[in-house]
C-alpha cells in the first residue's frame, strides 16, 4: 500500500480519474487506464489512472474534479493507493466480445458499472463494438432495457401514458409540436421528453425552447404534464436512463449505433416516464437513419417484439424521410412553422405526417375508431383545440401563451439561393440541408436555419428563389452560403452539367 | 471561427487534447472526443476536445501539455478554433469494422495517424477490436508491419543481424541472458531489444538492468552492439515502431491481443533493428500466451509466412511453457540464476531451452551444421566464452563486468512455503507465481521475487520447503505470503482436500 500526497486539480474531464507520476505508477504496478483503489480516512473510491511525467512530483497524486466530488480530501493529505481489480463487468464485456449471450445479471452489472463511471471509454467502446459485431438477442435487449430503466429516475403517473419517438435523421421534423397538443387535447396524457440536436440542425427540445422553458427535473415534469395533460421537455435534466447518455458519448466518435442498443435506449426512456402506449416514427430515405423500407420493417418488428415484453402498446409508423419535413429547418424557423401549422396553414408534408402519427396514438387510446385516427387528429387540429392546448403547455412551461409566429425572431442576416435553370426540383438532400443550417449557426444560434421555398416535384424557373439561409451573424451566413454553393442541396433537373466536346 | 483565450495547463494526459467550456463547445458544434482545429499565428494543430463546466471560464481554451509541446502559444493569447474533419483513417477503421480488407495505403494512413496522436483511445480501441473480430489477411499484416517500421526509427547495421523474441507469458524466462552471449560469442551480431514487464514479474530489460544500463538511444545501441557483437537493451527509448506502444496502451485494458497485430508488432521491431535471421520462442502451456501445440503450430506458420515477405530467415521454436523456466522469478533472482547458468551450474530447464534456441540461431547463421546447433551452443556455454561475452556486453553497457552472482542483492525479507504432505509436485502455476512475485514487489522492487525449490515431478516430503518469497519490504512480503497461502501455486499430489462426511 503506497501513500501519496493529495493535490487537488480542479479540472473535469468527464470521467473519474486520478493522475500519478509515471514512476509511482510503475512502482504500484499500474498502467494508464487501470483501476486504482484510493483510501483516505473513511473515504474510499475506485478510479482510473492516468500518468504524467511533469505535472506532478513523485509521491503526489492528482485528484481531478470528478473524483474529488466523490472523494473529499484536503490538499496535502495522504492518500493510500493500491491497484484495484477491474469491475466485474469487464468479464461480461469480454464474454460478449466472444459472441456469448449475456444473462440478466450480467446486463445489469454492465449497466450499473457504466452509470457508476467504473468503465473507461475504451471499455465502453469495447461493449458497443461487441454489440455491433456480435449482435444482441431479444432477451439481452430486454435485460439491457430494464437495467437502463432501473439505474435511473422513474416517473410514475399512475394512469395510462402516451408517447412518441422518432428515430431521427430528417431535418425539419417538428411534428412533436403538433402531435403532443393534438393528443393532449383529446384528453390523453403525453409527457414527451425530447433531445437537443447532436448532429442535426434542431432537436425537438431546441425548437420548443423558442416557445417555453424545457429544462425541468422529474418532479417538475410530473406537475407540468398532469396540469396540461402534456409536456415537451428536454430529457437531459430528468435523470432518466442515464446509461444512454454515457453510451452516446462513445457511439458518436465511433459513428455506430448498434440496433439492439438503440432499441434498448429508446424504450428505456419511454418506460422511465411510464409510457405504455407508444408510436415510433421510422423515417425512410436517403440521409435518414434507415434508407430502405425493408430495413424499416425489420426494425419495426423488433420494436414491437421488445414492447410486448414490457406490456407496452407500441405501433411503428414508417414515414417518408427522403427530404426535410415541412419547409423550415432551424429552431426559430421550425417553431414558427409549427405555430402556423397549428393555425391550419401548415405545409402538407408536416400536417399529414403529424396527424398520421397523432392518429395512431388516438387509436391506441381508443379515442378514435380503428383507421379513423388521422381524421380525428385533423379535426382536432382544424378546431383550434390543438393550438389552444399548445398555448396551455407553453404557459405551464413558463413561456408566453399568447406568442404569435411573427413574434419569433429569426436571424437577420439572410441570403437567397436561386434556380440555375428552368426545371423541376428532383432532390432536396437531408444531409446537405443539415450541414448548411449548422454552418449558419443552428442549433446553438436559434435564429439560424433554412427556409425551403420548393421541394421535390415543384416546377421552377431559372432565377426563382429555391431557399433562403438565415443566420444571426454575417460571418456564419458567409460560411453557410459558401457551403451551399459547394453542396448544392436542391437539385433542379434540366441543369446542364457538361458540354462535350467543350468547344464545337 | 470562434476565438478563445489560451490558458496553458501544464498537465499531460498521454494524448493531444484541449479543454473547452461546455457552452463554447456547444457553440462551436463540437463534442467531447471530437477533433478541433486550433490556429494561432503560424501555429496550427488538429487536436481532441474535452469539455469542462468549472475549470475554465467561457471564452477560454485550456492547452494541455501534449498539445503545448507542438503548439506554442502565450498564456492569454487568442486562439482560433473550428471543428476539424476527422482524420482520414477513421474511414478506414470503419471499413475494417465492416469486414473489408485494407489496402497498403489505408494501413499506412492508420499507422501514421496513430503515431501522430490523431486517433483517440476510442478509435484505437475500435481498430483493435475490428482486427480481433474481423481478422487480418496476410497482406494486411504485411502492410501494417511495413508501416510500423517506416513510422519509427530504423537502425541499419549493414551486415547480417540475428535476433530472438519470446511471445511471453512464462515467468522466469531469462533465456535471453544466455542466448545473446552464446550467439555473440560465436561471432554473430545480435542487438537484442527487450521490454520491461507489463503484467509479468520481470521483463528481460528489468533483469538485464541488474547487471548494466539498458536505456540507450538508437545511435548508442548501434555503437554498443558493434563493439560487443551483441547487446541487451530496453526497446522503449529507441523510437523503433512507436505504433506498437500506442496500441499496447489500449490493448492492455481491453485484455486482447489480435494475432495479426501481434505478428506485425513483433516483426516490425525486428525489422527496425535490421534483423534478418530471427528465432521466435512460442511457449505452450497453461498460463502461457498459447495453450495448445496446435495453436502454436498455426501461429508459427503465420510467423514464417510473414517473415518470407520480408526476406527474413525465421524459425519458430515451440517450447514447453507449462511452468516457470529455471527456478528464479524476479529481476535480481533471475540475473543471479543467469550468471550461475553461464558458469555451467544452471538448472536443466533453463540451459536446455537457452541452448536449443541459441542453436537455432547458430544454424541460421551457418555457424553450426543443421541439427548441430544445440550441441554447438552447449560447447560455447561450457567453454566459458558465453560468460566472457556477457561480461563484455555488461561492460560496454556501463555495468560492472566482474560482477558475481553473490554480489547481486535480493530482498532480505523472506518467507518459506512448505509442503503440506508427502507427495509429488504435480503443478507449478505460471499465473499464481507471477501474481505472488508481483505482490512481493517485482518487477519494480528488483530484489523481490520467488525462488522455487522444486518443480513438476519432484518428490517432496511434508515440511520440505517448496519455495521462498523474497521482498524488499516487510509489508509486501506479508501481502505476497497471504496471496501464496490463498493461491497455492505449487500443487503437491497426495494432499487431502476433503473428508466427507466431515466428522465420522
Amino acid at each position: 500500500m503506497v501513500k501519496l500526497k493529495a493535490r487537488i486539480i480542479d479540472l473535469e474531464v468527464g470521467r473519474r480519474m486520478v493522475l500519478l507520476h509515471e514512476k509511482d505508477a510503475q512502482e504500484i504496478g499500474t498502467l494508464a487506464h487501470d483501476w486504482l483503489k484510493i483510501t483516505s480516512g473513511k473515504s474510499k473510491l475506485v478510479t482510473f489512472v492516468d500518468t504524467t511525467k511533469s505535472y506532478l512530483k513523485q509521491g503526489e497524486i492528482g485528484i481531478l474534479r470528478d473524483v474529488y466530488d466523490k472523494f473529499r480530501v484536503r490538499e496535502g493529505s495522504m492518500v493510500s493507493v493500491s491497484p484495484a481489480k477491474p469491475p466485474e463487468s469487464i468479464k461480461f464485456i469480454q464474454k460478449k466480445m466472444n459472441g456469448k449471450p449475456l444473462t440478466k445479471e450480467e446486463c445489469y452489472t454492465i449497466t450499473q458499472d457504466l452509470v457508476n463511471h467504473r468503465l473507461s471509454d475504451i471499455q465502453i467502446a469495447a461493449f458497443i463494438l461487441a454489440e455491433e459485431f456480435q449482435g444482441l438477442t431479444m432477451d439481452e435487449i430486454e435485460y439491457l432495457t430494464k437495467a437502463m430503466v432501473d439505474t435511473g429516475v422513474v416517473i410514475d403517473f399512475d394512469r395510462p401514458c402516451f408517447d412518441k419517438h422518432s428515430i431521427g435523421g430528417v431535418p425539419g421534423n417538428k411534428v412533436t409540436l403538433l402531435i403532443v397538443p393534438i393528443v393532449a387535447a383529446a384528453g390523453l396524457l403525453i409527457p414527451k421528453t425530447s433531445s437537443r440536436a447532436i448532429t442535426g440542425a434542431s432537436g425537438t427540445a431546441d425548437t420548443m425552447e423558442i416557445l417555453a422553458d424545457v429544462e425541468f427535473d422529474a418532479a417538475e415534469l410530473k406537475e407540468i404534464a398532469l396540469k396540461a395533460s402534456g409536456a415537451i421537455v428536454w430529457g437531459g435534466k430528468l435523470g432518466i436512463a442515464p446509461a444512454d447518455d454515457l453510451l452516446i458519448r462513445v457511439e458518436h466518435p465511433l459513428n455506430i449505433d448498434p440496433v439492439g442498443q438503440m432499441l434498448a435506449s429508446i424504450l428505456s426512456k419511454k418506460l422511465s416516464v411510464g409510457a405504455d402506449h407508444v408510436v415510433i416514427d421510422i423515417p425512410v430515405g436517403a440521409g435518414a437513419k434507415v434508407t430502405t423500407v425493408g430495413a424499416a420493417r425489420k426494425l419495426a418488428k423488433s420494436f414491437v417484439e421488445l414492447s410486448e415484453r414490457f406490456n407496452m402498446q407500441l405501433q411503428c409508423g414508417i414515414t417518408y424521410g427522403g427530404q426535410p419535413v415541412g419547409h423550415m429547418v432551424g429552431p426559430a424557423l421550425e417553431a414558427r412553422e409549427a405555430l402556423i401549422a397549428l393555425q391550419g396553414k401548415g405545409p402538407a408534408s408536416l400536417v399529414e405526417k403529424s396527424t398520421e402519427l397523432a392518429g395512431m396514438l388516438l387509436e391506441l387510446g381508443f379515442i378514435a375508431q380503428p383507421s379513423q385516427g388521422k381524421d380525428f387528429a385533423k379535426k382536432i387540429l382544424a378546431s383550434g383545440k390543438a393550438l389552444k392546448k399548445l398555448r396551455e403547455i407553453i404557459e405551464v412551461q413558463g413561456g408566453n401563451p399568447g406568442i404569435q409566429s411573427r413574434d419569433i425572431d429569426v436571424g437577420n442576416h439572410t441570403a437567397e439561393i436561386k434556380a440555375p435553370c428552368d426545371g423541376f426540383v428532383t432532390n432536396v438532400s437531408n444531409n446537405a440541408i443539415t450541414a448548411i443550417a449548422r454552418a449558419a449557426g443552428a442549433p446553438r444560434e436559434k435564429g439560424a436555419g433554412i427556409a425551403l421555398r420548393w421541394k421535390r416535384g415543384y416546377k421552377v424557373k431559372k432565377g426563382d428563389v429555391l431557399y433562403r439561409i438565415y443566420a444571426e451573424r454575417a460571418s456564419k451566413l458567409s460560411d453557410a452560403y459558401n457551403m451551399a454553393l459547394e453542396m448544392k442541396p436542391v437539385t433542379v433537373e434540366g441543369m446542364l452539367l457538361h458540354k462535350l466536346p467543350e468547344s464545337p
